[in-house]
């Protein structure tokens, strides 16, 4: 993960790239452990658990994609069995204002 | 299309229910769709045009799921050929805030 990852750009030109939005947190598991996450840190089996409907091949995979855009870090304890920690980093964090909107528009729509 | 739809509900208790949101803007296609249809009502061919990655099947798939959830209309005039144009609904426009989020984010970001 680069660290300019950390360094937001100032928006001053806002392009139509939700493509690049998309990009990072596209697919359909992806807001699910986002929203998990802004709660806090949380360990493999803790998201496995809030989130019953993805399976562990799929969790791993939407957790390693994310963890590659920067948007979560992944921490590892060499405890007896590996102790596995995942976090937003800042990038992950102002995510937030999507996540809300989103929330904001299926509690006056659906 | 149910008529409710057209009816906001008071955001009073807003749940987590992102999921909801999901299901009907989730895919790979609905957001460059709703993006295009934010700035007026379009023809199938404009449309396709616009989005140059998006194979007609999946496109035809697309408007259809987002016209089931109400988020736009489909209006057909006898034209020979046929004219088919897609208007975003009071409930497709109010996608704008999440769609004006996940611009800022990439502009920030990316």
């Amino acid at each position: 993960m680069a660290t300019n990852n950390y360094i937001p750009k100032r928006p001053d030109i806002i392009d139509c790239n939700i493509e690049k939005t998309l990009d990072v947190i596209g697919g359909k598991w992806a807001f699910l452990v986002l929203r998990e996450l802004f709660g806090g840190t949380h360990r493999f089996g803790e998201l496995q658990r809030r989130i019953p409907a993805v399976s562990p091949r799929a969790l791993t995979s939407t957790l390693r994609h994310m963890e590659e855009k920067g948007v979560l870090e992944r921490k590892v304890f060499p405890t007896v069995p590996v102790t596995v920690e995942y976090t937003l980093t800042p990038k992950g964090e102002d995510l937030h204002q999507i996540i809300m909107e989103m929330k904001l528009w299926a509690a006056k729509w659906t």
